[in-house]
């Protein structure tokens, strides 16, 4: 399936200069949507996976679905402020300031089999937090998957050892 | 199945004297979140519906798996400034001033069978704003559909004459 025609190009999104990938209208075919959920479910089935965790706002829409097939345990990673319950918390650079993600301290057990989901891989900041989420709730982080990832920006590398697994890659950003 | 017994309820979230419904530990119940899903999709393959919209960002979480089984095209309905291309806007009133709700133009189609898809009715006022972007696009709402509903805010009043589905009912608010 040709995943990268159906992921539409946005020049000049959020800033001038910026190639944004929509998913948008992923998600608005539902043979793509069905072959990217079905990519990850047959993946992490196979490494026996028994958590998703999937990250604001974005990775809500693919996590969602694959812990659904998984008939395993969903976890959200949420921006400040939004989860209610008692909860650990890890900031993050951005390109000017930091920024916050959080999970619930009962999100996760000692030994769960992890593994983090979000729509792109850029920098990888976020899951990089993520990550030590996961492991301050002592679950073993197995890897980060995405639908598409942006090699240029060397995320890949600020996540190891942690493997990456992405299904389709964009060299424009 | 006794969904009531497995969202957690958090006292004085987001602020003192609001009892927060939790849905997190739903999530993390696969029995709990199989249950939930299957209830909409039962619903809408009966009701020969063609797209789901789901509401940012909770609504992601429902709103996409309930697309991927339906084998629909699922629709995001995004806060301000989170949608890269060409768009339609509503604003509606928040407590304390208001907020606004977008579509891609691109989203629905003519005559295109929808449902609305929240994690929680309360006032209505978010989905109210949703109706009207499906309506600008010429497609057909069909019903609002929410895991939770707060009957004493009057969400259904609002919405009428859409109607309204939710699994749970909360009185404490």
């Amino acid at each position: 399936m040709d995943l990268k025609g159906v992921i539409r190009n946005v020049p000049d999104f959020p800033k001038p200069g910026i190639q944004f990938k929509d998913i948008t209208t992923l998600l608005l075919n539902p043979q793509a949507f069905q072959y990217t959920i079905n990519c990850f479910v047959d993946r992490y089935t196979s490494l026996n996976i028994n958590a998703i965790v999937a990250v604001e706002s974005r990775g809500f829409i693919f996590g969602s679905v694959i812990a659904y097939n998984l008939k395993c345990p969903l976890v959200l990673a949420r921006k400040k402020g939004k989860l209610p319950a008692e909860k650990i918390t890890e900031s993050f650079a951005l390109e000017y300031g930091w920024d916050t993600i959080e999970m619930h301290v009962d999100a996760l057990k000692e030994g769960q089999r992890v593994v983090i989901v979000d729509d792109l891989l850029a920098t990888g900041g976020t899951v990089s937090a993520v990550v030590k989420l996961v492991k301050q709730l002592k679950a073993i982080p197995i890897e980060a998957g995405f639908v598409i990832e942006l090699p240029a920006l060397k995320g890949r590398e600020i996540l190891q050892p942690l493997p990456v697994f992405s299904l389709v890659q964009f060299d424009d950003i």
